[in-house]
C-alpha cells in the first residue's frame, strides 16, 4: 500500500478530525498507486493519520475511510459503516424516506444514497467511492431489499474528480411514479429528472416548524421547487398559497402533489422568477401574512460569493417588505460558502435597509439525517430562519 | 419632558433597534426629570431616535419604549403592548403555561412575566418599569384574570437599579401547590422559593427534542434542577435515568414531579455537586448512553468568564468522556456572555482532548416564547447542543 507523506511535524485540521488531505499538503508519496487506490496517509516525523482513497486529480487528493491503522477497507467494512448509518436513521423515526449516507458524516467520504420508500438513489461524488459502487449496491440490497437502486451521477462535481457524469439504474426496475410520505403529506419524486436526488430531505422539520406561523394567512411562496413548503403550510391552516418557481417540470410535479393531498384549492403554482415576482408585488402595494423564500445555492464555488451575497440581500429585502407588521420571514440559505454569521449578517442589512424591527423566531439547520461532522464544517450548509417584522 | 441628547452624530447600535442608552453615552440632559421618568432621546444633530425611561443611577441609563414620537406612554400603552405579547403566546398553542413577557423582546424592557397556568409571576427588573407595576398588575388582571399575580422581584440585578429585592403576592390568593403542564408532563412549580420565577420555560422544545435518542437508553444528567429533561427522558422510553442536582429543594421536587407523572421507578433523583459526581463515574470507569448537561449561568457577568470557560469544558469534557461509542451528549449553556462561537469552541476543545469524534446532530436555541430582538444580542443566551460522539 502506497504511503503518502504530509510536510510539516503537525496538521491540526487533519488531527481534530477533518477528513481530507488537499493536494498541497503532500510532501511525497512512497510506493506505488493507481487512482482509486487505498493509501495510507503520514506526517513527515512518521505519525499514522488514516487510510483512505487517493485521486491525483482531485485537489481532495485523499479522503480518509478510517484513522484505525488495523481496519481493512473491505465489504465488511462498508456493510458495517452502511448498518451504522441505517441504525441512526431508524432511532430518528423518520417513517420510509430519509437521507441514509450523508457522504463524510457517515464515515463514507462522497458517497449519498437518499431512501425514497423502495427506491433507493446513490451518488458517488469520487473515483475513490465510484470503485466500490458494486460492492455498496450489493449490501444495499442485502440490507433493505430495495425494488430499485438509481444512480444519479450526473452532478458536476464528478468532473473534478475526472469521472463522467451519468444516471441510470443499478439494480431493479424505477417504478413508473415514487410517492413518499414526510411529515404527513404526500408527494411524488422524480428521481430522473428532479434536482439532485429528487427530493430536499433536510428541511424536513423545518416545513414542521412554520406550524405556528401560517394558520388563516396568506402566504407568498418564492423557489418553491415541487411545493414542499406550501403543503405544509396548507396543512397547517394557511389560508391561501401563490407559489412559484422558475422551472416548468417543478411547477407540474408542484401541481400534481397539491392535487395528491387534496391542496389544490388553497394553492396556487405558477412558473415564475423570484426577483420579478418579489419586486411586481411590491410594485402593486401588495402585502403578505408570511413570506417563504428557500431558494437554491446561489454560490457553488467562493468566486461566485459576491453577487451570490448580493442575491440573498435583494430577495431578502424584498421579502421583508413585502409584509405586514408582525407578519413572518420564513427564510433560508444552503450555500455552505455564505455561513451562519455571513446570512445572519446579511438579512440584518436587509432588515436595516427595509426599516423594519426583526425578532428572530426561530433559527434551525439541516434535518437529523443530514448529521454534521463537527471537524468538516462542509459538513454543515443550511441556515434557516423564521423571522417576525415590525 | 426631559430631553436626554447623545454624543456624536449618529449611533449605529441604537439606530438598528438596540434599546438601550449607556451612560457613557450621553452628552447631556436638557429639562427636569425624576429617576424613572419618561425622556426623549435624540442625537446632537437633533435627531429623534425614541422615548423611554430614565434611571441616572444605571449604567443603562435609558430603556427605550418607543421609537415613534407621538406614542404615549400611558396603560393604553402597555394594554397594547402586552396584548401583542400574549396573542403572540397563543399562536404557539403552548397551552397554560409559559413566558408571557420577555422584556425588552417584547418592547417592554426589564419586564418578565410567567404565566403558570392561573398564577402570574412579575418580575420589574429596573425603576422605570417598577414605576408602571400597578398598572400592569392592573392590565394582567384585565387581560388574563389570574388567580394569583406574584412577584419575584428578589433578583440581585434589581440592585444595580437601587432598588430592594423583595417578593410578595401583588394580586390575588397564591394556589398552595402550583402544577403545570408542558409536553404532556406534569410539574410542581414552586414560584416563591424556586430559581427565577420556579421554572424555565427556555428549554421547552430543547426537551422535547431528545426523544430520538433516549428509548431503552441509560441515562446520566447532572444539574437537573426539579427534574425536566429527566421526566421528558422516561416519558419517552428511557431505561434508567440518574439524575443530580446539588440543591436539596429542587432534588425533593424533582422526586415529587417523578411520582406525579409515575415515573419514579425509572429516574433516580440525588442531590449531588455536578463536578464530583461527573469525576466519581470516570474513576469507576462507568459509562453511559446518553449524558444530560444543563448547568446554571456559570458567567453573570464578563469578569467571570475565565474560570466559566474552564466549568464549562471540565463537565464537557468529563460528559463525553463517560459516554459509549456513538453515545449522546446533550448539553446547553444559557450564560449570554459566552456567545455561540466561543460555546462551540469549548465543545471542541474538550472533543479534542477526550480524543472523541463528534457529530452535531442537532443545534437549538431559546423556545419561542423568548424570541430575540435581533437587534439585541443581550435577548440571545440559550446555546443547546445534541452531539453524538464516538
Amino acid at each position: 500500500m502506497a504511503k503518502v507523506i504530509l510536510k510539516g511535524k503537525k496538521n491540526e485540521r487533519i488531527e481534530k478530525g477533518h477528513p481530507w488531505v488537499y493536494s498541497t499538503e503532500i510532501l511525497n508519496i512512497k510506493g506505488n498507486y493507481k487512482p482509486g487506490d487505498i493509501v495510507e496517509v503520514y506526517l513527515e516525523n512518521g505519525k499514522f493519520l488514516g487510510k483512505g482513497y487517493i485521486n491525483p486529480k482531485s485537489q481532495i487528493t485523499v479522503r480518509f475511510l478510517t484513522k484505525n491503522k488495523d481496519e481493512d477497507i473491505d465489504r465488511e467494512f462498508f456493510k458495517n459503516r452502511i448498518i451504522k448509518a441505517l441504525n441512526y436513521r431508524k432511532q430518528l423515526n423518520y417513517g420510509e424516506s430519509y437521507r441514509l449516507i450523508y457522504a463524510e458524516a457517515d464515515f463514507l467520504p462522497a458517497l449519498i444514497v437518499d431512501k425514497f420508500n423502495n427506491t433507493l438513489v446513490i451518488q458517488t461524488l469520487s473515483l475513490g467511492m465510484e470503485k466500490y459502487k458494486n460492492i455498496i449496491v450489493d449490501i444495499l440490497v442485502e440490507l433493505l431489499s430495495p425494488k430499485c437502486i438509481y444512480e444519479r451521477n450526473d452532478a458536476p462535481v464528478r468532473e473534478l474528480e475526472g469521472l463522467e457524469l451519468k444516471k441510470g439504474v443499478l439494480y431493479g426496475e424505477l417504478p413508473e411514479k415514487i410517492i413518499i410520505e414526510e411529515n404527513d403529506i404526500q408527494y411524488y419524486v422524480d428521481v430522473v429528472e428532479g434536482q439532485k436526488t429528487g427530493f430536499f430531505f433536510d428541511q424536513r422539520e423545518n416545513r414542521k416548524a412554520i406550524e405556528p406561523f401560517v394558520k388563516g394567512r396568506e402566504i407568498l411562496e418564492c423557489f418553491c421547487y415541487t411545493g414542499s413548503f406550501a403543503l405544509n403550510a396548507a396543512k397547517y391552516g394557511a389560508n391561501n398559497i401563490l407559489a412559484y418557481d422558475y422551472s416548468d417540470d417543478a411547477i407540474s410535479l408542484a401541481r400534481e402533489n397539491a392535487k395528491l393531498n387534496g391542496m389544490q384549492d388553497i394553492i396556487k403554482f405558477e412558473v415564475g422568477n423570484a426577483f420579478d415576482i418579489l419586486r411586481k408585488f411590491y410594485n402593486d402595494k401588495k402585502k403578505f401574512d408570511v413570506v417563504i423564500l428557500d431558494p437554491p445555492a446561489f454560490v457553488k464555488n467562493k468566486k461566485a460569493l459576491e453577487g451570490a451575497l448580493r442575491g440573498y440581500k435583494e430577495i431578502n429585502l424584498r421579502g421583508m417588505k413585502l409584509l405586514k407588521p408582525g407578519g413572518f420571514l420564513i427564510t433560508s440559505s444552503c450555500s455552505h460558502h455564505v455561513n451562519d454569521e455571513l446570512f445572519f449578517n446579511i438579512l440584518m442589512s436587509a432588515a436595516y435597509d427595509a426599516k423594519v424591527t426583526v425578532r428572530i423566531i426561530e433559527k434551525r439547520s439541516q434535518a437529523k439525517d443530514h448529521p454534521v461532522l463537527a471537524a468538516s464544517e462542509e459538513t454543515s450548509y443550511l441556515k434557516f430562519y423564521i423571522l417576525e417584522i415590525y
